[in-house]
């Protein structure tokens, strides 16, 4: 990988990008980690994983494929049926879509609870800022008083009525061995992820293989739409999803696509 | 991508890091990169581009190919025929590969000129530093007295008698609107990139498809068991050399290679 390829020379302010530049959203999505770290929201390693992540979107195609936007419709009638849904945000997620987050969690009615992979008091005080700064109410994650069975103490640690005691867990960009640990505790799953062959995606009931930045605004479009259906009819479209099927058909893309 | 899949909780020194762990050069890419940037060496878009980077070693297989074999061999061969050779560093050679860069040089008697994206001043002098702490006798590009045709002014300078007077250029992990002008003065350009589709590989003499921690040293393999040879036996090895049949093996391989 080139060093800084299509990268702009210094942005001060995303408002600085040229929409119209042909990977403007993977510019949109750099500028916006980098400002991340700059913050102190998002950890150096974050940065490095969101490089791979634009790799994998690259392939995709940049675009919300077929399976994805299937995936991101049957996220949106799952978390409208849920009892007490949480979205987990972390320093990537805090960096990228910050007011996203908080139009979703308003739309389907979540939680939302700042839940690290390299927690200190300093990064979660940032991001929970940063999320109120965007609109959030309320950020859970500073109470930690229950613990994820299966992972170390720091990793585990998440609030006793969030994250734990949640039905439904929106994971975005979540490292592979606590998603597989909520899977173990029963949680329903709903994960964003550009590697469809990554752990995460793999163990989520609903895998959405899309960039973080299309595809939560794109589950908060359908969460509106499908907002006053009634039970039978989210538990259909929730029940005819084939997250087998929507894996497969991510991986395909990224086997076959056009490369520019 | 997922935040943090398959990285350490903290390591302090590269030694720590488990030699067999199945994705260890991975984590000792990512390691090295992430200090390159504590130290002040890589630019905080070097760790976004090194994820790339990652990624599509990943889909590679995460080894050497044949086809990056034989062109490190060419590249070796093209080192040892020229009269001028100079290495280009930027701030992601120096962090990855900063002995191998300096065992390279001696063995094809080339010079080291770092050249920057976003020059400053002190990431010059920090990585200059770097490369005397780690061997070299010499390194280029401070005196910053001509400049590349066709760039603006800060990503154009160069040293005069470095790479503006250089015949063959070895430019690892290079911006593609450098790689381009570099190819429109007449250079001999051997790159390493891990997208074969990106345009540094596409307009080089020798596109090396392979992880630079890799790559470089296999190159300095290469040249040492080519030093000696008669300059018909080196020009054969370099017209061998088929730079389009590389890049179509590189893509097949990132296409339907096996993925773990």
């Amino acid at each position: 990988m080139t060093e800084y390829d299509s990268a702009p020379a210094e942005v001060g302010h995303e408002a600085e990008l040229p929409e119209d530049h042909p990977r403007y959203q993977d510019l949109l999505t750099r500028h916006r980690i980098e400002e991340g770290v700059k913050k102190g929201l998002t950890h150096l390693q974050g940065m490095h994983a969101e490089g791979r992540g634009s790799a994998f979107d690259y392939l995709l195609g940049e675009e919300t494929i077929e399976s994805a936007d299937e995936a991101a419709r049957a996220a949106a009638a799952t978390l409208l049926l849920a009892e007490r849904p949480v979205i987990s945000v972390n320093g990537n997620v805090a960096a990228l879509v910050p007011e996203e987050t908080v139009e979703l969690a308003n739309a389907v009615d979540a939680a939302i609870e700042v839940n690290l992979f390299n927690r200190t008091p300093e990064r979660i005080d940032a991001i929970e800022a940063h999320l109120r700064e965007h609109g959030a109410q309320s950020v859970k994650g500073q109470t930690a008083d229950a613990q994820i069975p299966g992972l170390e103490h720091a990793r585990a640690t998440v609030d006793a009525d969030g994250i734990y005691a949640a039905d439904v867990v929106v994971v975005p960009l979540e490292d592979g061995d606590r998603a597989e640990a909520l899977d173990r505790m029963g949680k329903t799953e709903i994960v964003v992820d550009l590697n469809p062959l990554s752990r995460s995606p793999q163990v989520a009931d609903v895998p959405i293989v899309d960039n973080i930045i299309r595809a939560v605004p794109n589950v908060t479009a359908h969460a509106r739409e499908l907002a006053g259906r009634d039970e039978e009819t989210l538990e259909a479209i929730v029940a005819e999803f084939d997250r087998e099927a929507a894996l497969d058909a991510a991986e395909a893309r990224i086997r076959n696509g056009e490369l520019s």
